[in-house]
């Protein structure tokens, strides 16, 4: 056993004191687990848009002094009481959103989205008590999605953990616990395309280039190149529709006209992309009528702890081309730039390594 | 083989002169079939709320005269060139839509969309030629769906007839060739509720009754007894929402509160009933992201010549109670009384028997 167990343990995390502004790599104080609760030892993490748009706290209720970051791997340092399927050494993946494995959710087979650990972008303390477990000089820091591993020791509720293999490589296994399982978990549990399948994505940035599975784009349409919408084009070029769309921007217009693109008879369009409060999605019902399906997933319907270890061994299997999605690797010093990477639109993956 | 056979046949049929009046017996002439057509004897038929929404003709073309109906059971008399799956004396369904075969909807195992034969409401004469079969002293007398069962002998092409059990009964049988079948499609093939799952039916008309499938319906809930939108009513009775929602009125608010009285994580919204040509379905995307499923269907998913018999087999095997559906009776001469039960909203099926 580790000797910090049970003890506050003092280490770096990069700090967000305010909307907008550059991360601070302070020293903090991470508390012990509570109860259900982890303390792990982030190794890699990665930066994905959901901080960003967080961190911009554009349109939401700002949460400062935060601590970021939720695509990440590390070690268990020490569980908290009534924790039994993880111990001390452990590798995991912290997921943004939970499964207590005991709610109806949980207990459904078609359903990932746990009553109790539900992602709560809002939230930015434990649910246990209510209280953050980090701090600097007595001042709390708040949590964000019950991950923040932007810092080298977080604390994650036990439902928010996926235990995995022991041999996976954590700087790169580490992408997997977000965008990229969303956007495969929605080609794989979702649409369902079968082989030979037309299928029509709609933003390729992880997400998106997750939904191809093996980088099997064949042709790219630009709206802009367009004086129609994009949906008159595809339906043309396809001869009546694509047989599975995957929307992965949150656009609005684009959900719309992933779902106007689809086949009538068969076609099916799966929404991703996290729409902005006040949209509207808005079609004539003849589409639906007309045998479209239109559906949503959230994290791929992937659980996360039942079902990610699974991608992980996807990808020990060489089924996975994870190397592809990591453009770009920084040390946790220059977390910075990981954001200006992807500001810039240059990165789809950035690396962020704890330890050099 | 018949004597008529390759002869016009004059005999009875019920015509619609004009929108909204009453229907005028005649004596007509049927002309024989062409190249793919089949000259049916029609015994019964029924009427359905299709046929009175053209007879109106409030929003469409009005189309006149024309022979209405599409809900039947008959007898084949005579085949044109090319058929070979019928033959006189088989006994036939007459259906609304049709299955080439040999399209890509008709290859396909998810779709009943034939691209030939799909519904067409605004054509009055055959796909072969472009003509009609019914004629009064030289005038042409527009079909309707492609089956104008009002009318002692009809003529309707291969694809729209289902050949049935000589055994069954089809002053029965032919309701299942329209209403019955589409909610209970909807059901068994799109819907696929688990047992033990909760359904809301929007509308209980033969569409809606036929979604229960053995009337198993424990709650009726009265939209206007509330004074909130009846999917939170619904949320509220259900602890979340409903596992499955099916809407068989084709009322766009309807249509958006079947959709968004589903559970999330599981729940499946089917529209059934036909929208307005300038209604729109609006609902927020989120609804969509937390795993709701929407879609449509047409005909309940069924294909009209490879399915529709195994419809008639269920009720031969008395896993149909097809006798609750038919409230009324009359004679051909006395049709016009079947539009009135159905406008005073009296009749659930009223069938119409040629023969007396």
């Amino acid at each position: 056993m580790s000797s910090t167990v049970g003890q506050v343990i003092r280490c770096k995390a990069a700090v967000s004191w305010e909307a907008g502004k550059p991360l601070v790599i302070e020293e903090v104080e991470v508390s012990p687990p509570q109860k259900m609760e982890v303390r792990v030892k982030i190794l890699f993490t990665s930066l994905c848009h959901t901080d960003v748009y967080f961190w911009e706290a554009k349109g939401q209720t700002p949460l400062f002094p935060r601590i970021f970051g939720h695509e990440a791997g590390g070690i268990v340092e020490s569980v908290g009481e009534g924790v039994t399927d993880l111990k001390p050494g452990d590798k995991v993946l912290p997921i943004f959103t939970g499964e207590c494995k005991e709610c109806r959710h949980c207990k459904s087979s078609e359903s990932n989205m746990c009553d109790l650990l539900r992602i709560n972008t809002d939230r930015g303390a434990m649910i246990g008590d209510g209280k953050t477990r980090f701090s600097k000089n007595g001042q709390p820091i708040y949590h964000f999605l019950g991950t923040s591993t932007f810092s080298e020791y977080t604390v994650v509720h036990v439902g928010c953990l996926a235990k995995i293999n022991p041999e996976a490589p954590l700087d790169k296994v580490c992408v997997l616990s977000c965008g990229i399982s969303t956007g495969l978990g929605a080609t794989l549990n979702v649409a369902k395309p079968t082989k030979g399948s037309t299928v029509a994505i709609f933003g390729l940035g992880a997400v998106g280039l997750a939904v191809t599975k093996k980088f099997g784009i064949t042709e790219f349409v630009n709206p802009k190149d367009h004086n129609k919408p994009v949906q008159e084009v595809l339906v043309e070029m396809t001869d009546g529709g694509v047989d599975r769309s995957v929307e992965c921007t949150g656009n609005v217009n684009a959900m719309i006209s992933a779902f106007e693109c689809v086949h009538d008879g068969w076609g099916v369009a799966v929404l991703v992309g996290v729409p902005n409060k006040d949209d509207a999605f808005k079609t004539h019902p003849i589409n639906l009528l007309n045998e479209r399906t239109l559906k949503g997933t959230f994290f791929g319907n992937y659980k996360p702890r039942s079902d990610i270890p699974s991608v992980v061994e996807k990808y020990m299997k060489k089924e996975l081309e994870v190397e592809k999605f990591i453009t770009h690797k920084v040390p946790f010093s220059e977390i910075n730039k990981a954001f200006e990477y992807m500001l810039k639109g240059e990165s789809i993956r950035c690396i962020i390594s704890m330890e050099n």
